[in-house]
C-alpha cells in the first residue's frame, strides 16, 4: 500500500489547512482522505445548520463544498484562492445527515483551475454539485524544505 | 413615512425565517431591511469563521448572501428554494469586518426566479457578488389569513 | 465490440437532436460520441466565431459546452432542458482551432441533474470547463416503439 | 442633451469591438445603447439559432448576453476579458424573436469585476440573467490620444 510523496504532501496540507481555519472547528469537518488534485470530507448537519424550511442550508452546504475545492486546489502546495464558484441544489439533506464532499480537479491553465466537488449524504443520496474556479496567488502553504527534513 | 402592506409582510416573512432558522443565531445575522423581493441583511465576520488565510471563509460570505437570497425570493409569501446560484469573489474581508449582503430581484418567470446579491463591508469596500436561481415549490410561509386577523 | 442497447439509444438521439437544430449546421459540428449520460462533440473555430481580441469568442465556447451537455443530458430519452449553467474560461482558442467537448452526467435527482463539461483542443490544450443544471420537463426525444420497429 | 465624454467613449468602444468581431455580422447584432459599465444590444433569433426543441438555443441567448458584459467590462478602454460567468434560463424565445440584452456594472475590485445581464425580448418577456465576472489583461481597446484628435 505505497502513497505516493506528491498524495503525502497533500494530506499533510489539508490537515494543515484544517488546522488553521476557524470554521474547521466550529462545522466539525473531518477529513477522510487527500490526494494530489483530490480532496474528501466529512460534516454532519447540526440543528445550527438549519435553514427555515428545517433541512440543512444551502450555505452550509456550500462551505463544506467551498472547504474540500480549497483542500483540492491547494495540494500541490501552491498557494490559491477562489476567484468563483457555482453550486446546483439537486436535493435537500436533513438534521443528522452525514454529508461527504469529493472534490476533484478537472483542468489547470497557468495560474486558473477548474475543480468539481459532488456532495452526497453517506449512505449515498445526491445532494449538490459544486464547480470551483482557482487562482494561484504565489507563495506556498507548507514549507517543504523544512517539512522533508522533519521526515527525514 | 408609509411602508407598503406589503413591504411589511416581506419585513414580517425574513423575521420569521430568521426565527425559525438555526443558522440565524449562530451566525449572529442581523436584518437591516425587507421589501418585496428585497433584504439587506448584517453579519460580522468572527474567528470561526475564517479559512486558512485568516480571512473570511468563502462559505460563510456565500452563506450570508444565499440568506439574503432567500428572504428576497420568500418575500411574496410564496415558498420557494434555491435551486442554484453562483458567487464572484471579489476581495478579501477580514476578522471583525461588518458584511452587509444586499439582495435584489431581477426577473421572474413562472416559478423561476433570478436574484443578485452584492456583498460589500459596512465601510463600502466590494467583496463578492451572487446570482440566485429561485424555483416556487407551493405554498405560503406565513398564514396570511391569521396575520390579518393579528394585525387587525 | 458490443455496444449496449443504452449506449446505441443515447447516439440516436444525440444525431436525431443535431439534425433537428438549426445551429448544428450552422456551427458545423461533430458528433464524435455518445453514451447513457455522455457525449462528445466538435467544432473548428472559423473566423465569424471570433471576438474583437481575435480569439474563439467566450459565447460559441459556451455554446459548443452546451450542446454536448443538452445531448447527454436527454441521452436517457427522457425530455430534459438547461434550468442553468456556468462556465470557466481557462485559455483562449484560437481560429482553426478544433475544439472538443466531453460532456459526462455529475448526479441525478429526480427531475433535476448535474452536467460537467470539459473543452479542450484536438491537441489537448484546456479551454474551458462548464457545469450544466438540467430539468426534465416530461416526454421523450424518440418514441422508442417506433425505433425498435426500424431496428427490427 | 448632454452626454458625457465617459459615455461617448464607451460608445465608440462598443462599435469598434463589433467591428472587429467575427461574430457581430455573423449573429446580426445592433447596438441599442452604451455608457461607462453599460450596455444594450439587440438579436433576433433566427432558424439558425435555434435549438432541437425549435426555441432559441441556450447558447445564442448566451453569446448575445456575453457580447453585452464585453461592451460594458471595457468600456472604460482598460482591455478585459470574461474569466467566466453563469446563466439562468427563465424562459424559452422563439424564432424571430427580438432579444434585448442590457448589461451593468455591479462591483469593481483591482483588476476584477462582476457584471449582471438580463436578457428579454423586446415585448418585455424574461428570458434569461446572466452573472460574468471580468479580468483586466492590461492595455487598452481604444488609443485615446488618436481618438481626441479625430473627434477634435
Amino acid at each position: 500500500m505505497s502513497v505516493s510523496e506528491e498524495d503525502r504532501l497533500a494530506r499533510r496540507i489539508a490537515e494543515h489547512m484544517l488546522a488553521k481555519e476557524g470554521t474547521g472547528n466550529a462545522w466539525g469537518l473531518v477529513i477522510e482522505d487527500g490526494a494530489a488534485g483530490y480532496s474528501r470530507l466529512r460534516m454532519t448537519i447540526r440543528q445550527d445548520m438549519t435553514n427555515a424550511h428545517g433541512t440543512a442550508h444551502g450555505g452550509m452546504i456550500f462551505a463544506l463544498a467551498d472547504t474540500a475545492f480549497a483542500y483540492a486546489c491547494n495540494s500541490r502546495n501552491q498557494a490559491t484562492v477562489a476567484a468563483g464558484a457555482s453550486i446546483i441544489f439537486l436535493a435537500p439533506a436533513q438534521e443528522g445527515d452525514i454529508l461527504i464532499a469529493e472534490a476533484r480537479e478537472e483542468s489547470i491553465s497557468g495560474r486558473s483551475g477548474a475543480y468539481s466537488v459532488a456532495v452526497r449524504t453517506s449512505d449515498g443520496r445526491v445532494v449538490a454539485h459544486f464547480q470551483g474556479q482557482s487562482r494561484a496567488i504565489g507563495g506556498t502553504i507548507l514549507e517543504t524544505r523544512t517539512e522533508e527534513t522533519h521526515n527525514g
